[in-house]
């Protein structure tokens, strides 16, 4: 008891993987977006999982059958972002109490949703009861082992790029918690964008095939940590020469007075990739991500210097590490 | 709100599932210990999902390391109840802010303690904060499609057999929960069969190595739950004709003056295999455990009729289909 009792997560994960003896050959290291076991062959079973808690992760607006169906895509949009298809899904849910059979029903329909909107299925499951909505869900694939974009294999020269505009999630997380307005023409936009996100996992399977990816990771934790997790990753840094925020985002900022900069640097829990490609892949991987009905926004460079900065105007403004944080920190 | 809020575990379950779209061709149906899905040649991805919560899975003298470990060893379980090695292991944590830095080392040595124990490793994770200490433990392994021990098989005439003694663990927690005595010779034997678990890892993987099996299950929602599980699994019924208690948990009843049927039956978070074997390989099973150091013991056959009985001083008994209930619920 003579620390702080109040432990990040960040700083939790370190302490538990203190303790834990590495696997031996592990195909994938500890802190990339999923982890992943030999089956032979140069074939790797590749699984992932991660939470979902109604008390950080699910906003105000926001309906079990919505929240069932995030807890699906936030961990589809990890596998994206490494290119390899899931296959199939557990989920182990903690229940309150309180929840009734309708309830029971709206987050059974979201699992399913977001299950088959990737062409995944639920196989099977474990319930508790719990003081918080838990939904714990673990994802299933397979990989050629160098099929896999990691988030450590970025080069100096390499271009960054990313699959859509930024800014829209903080702003509609704005508007569901701290009473922000917009009008409806772009309000629905923004909710939506917390409410229903998407995975981008048709662009993430093109890109894998095309082979034009050297560094990969999803933004769910806000672009600028993204960005500072590949370069810790990859030992490089980036240099930014555009700023991707959506055209929302941008009249939201505006009308509210808030800086854009932070809306596209510092939101979170959106689920874009980003990226680096090699600059004479950059044509293949753009033309892939087209195909499948996406598009590549190209938003800097990688630098040797290892450091993240955002050139405005011909000015080089740092870029912090900092990104998402749950819902709890910021209503608290 | 026009039912009852408090669901059960069984009934949440039937609900998200009636809104799950099966997987084709699933390898092994919802319902069964662990789910698959086909890796091509015969080959299963084997994986399992099972959820600790503290106030309903931690008894009172439990300690987080233990606690850590039990969310492994349960999981473990149900791999060795269908002869899976198992490989890789993730770990989703749910942590109350009350925790402090000693306490997630004790987490993270007993996650870790668990897999090697088995041989497998902790490859991943996520945490978040909860209300409730959650451990969620994903399981995963590979294995041939014809060497999984279903619950599906038993046969009217195979012998049904177990791999250990029962009893021990409803008696530790009597005297955890509720203030039971036992002189100290039984008593740490009992209060260590709740806190220490052991999966039957070996003997799951010796009798799938031996094709003896035709049926099994874990034993860890109790004795007369399991037998009930796989009658209902084949179609078929069974009839015990003798009760397998430990010789603890025979002592710590008659100083009690509690019903050793209801100690051995009725009890739960045991972890022994409950199988079922064609007679003429029962030789082969046997062997088999006993070369891994444990025993099989008989403990009745199938029937044909649909009925689960137990056979005492020459009179049958109904064994009724109930089995472990969370400490909350007994607690409360």
């Amino acid at each position: 008891m003579s620390f702080s009792k109040r432990l990040g997560e960040r700083e939790i994960i370190e302490i538990i993987c203190r303790h834990l003896d590495a696997m031996p050959k592990m195909p994938i290291p500890f802190g990339d977006d999923v982890s992943a076991y030999n089956i032979g062959d140069n074939n790797l079973a590749v699984i992932k999982t991660d939470m979902l808690v109604d008390k950080t992760d699910v906003p105000p607006g926001m309906s079990l059958w919505q929240a069932a169906r995030k807890a699906v895509v936030m961990n589809v949009s990890d596998f994206a972002a490494k290119g390899v298809k899931p296959i199939a899904i557990l989920v182990s849910l903690g229940i309150p109490t309180k929840l009734n059979r309708e309830d029971i029903e709206h987050i059974g329909g979201g699992l399913n949703a977001g299950a088959r909107e990737y062409d995944a299925y639920v196989v099977g499951g474990d319930t508790n009861e719990a003081s918080d909505l838990v939904i714990s869900i673990s994802l299933f694939g397979t990989a050629k082992k160098n099929a896999l974009m990691l988030r450590s294999g970025a080069n100096p020269g390499d271009l960054v790029a990313v699959t859509g505009f930024f800014g829209k999630t903080l702003a509609g997380l704005k508007i569901l918690l701290d009473g922000f307005k917009a009008p409806k023409r772009i309000g629905k936009v923004l909710v939506d964008s917390v409410l229903m996100p998407n995975a981008r996992l048709g662009e993430g399977l093109a890109l894998s095939r095309a082979e034009a990816v050297s560094a990969s990771i999803d933004s769910s934790d806000g672009l600028a940590w993204s960005l500072h997790e590949i370069a810790k990753m990859s030992g490089v840094g980036f240099l930014m020469n555009k700023l991707p925020i959506a055209k929302e985002a941008e009249e939201f900022a505006r009308i509210n007075k808030l800086d854009p900069v932070e809306l596209t640097l510092y939101g979170g829990e959106e689920y874009e990739l980003v990226l680096t490609t090699k600059p004479n892949l950059w044509r293949e991987a753009e033309k892939a991500v087209e195909k499948v009905g996406g598009t590549l926004i190209s938003i800097g460079e990688v630098t040797a210097k290892k450091q993240v900065l955002l050139e405005i105007d011909g000015k080089k403004h740092p870029v912090e590490p900092r990104g998402w944080e749950h819902l709890r920190t910021r209503v608290s």
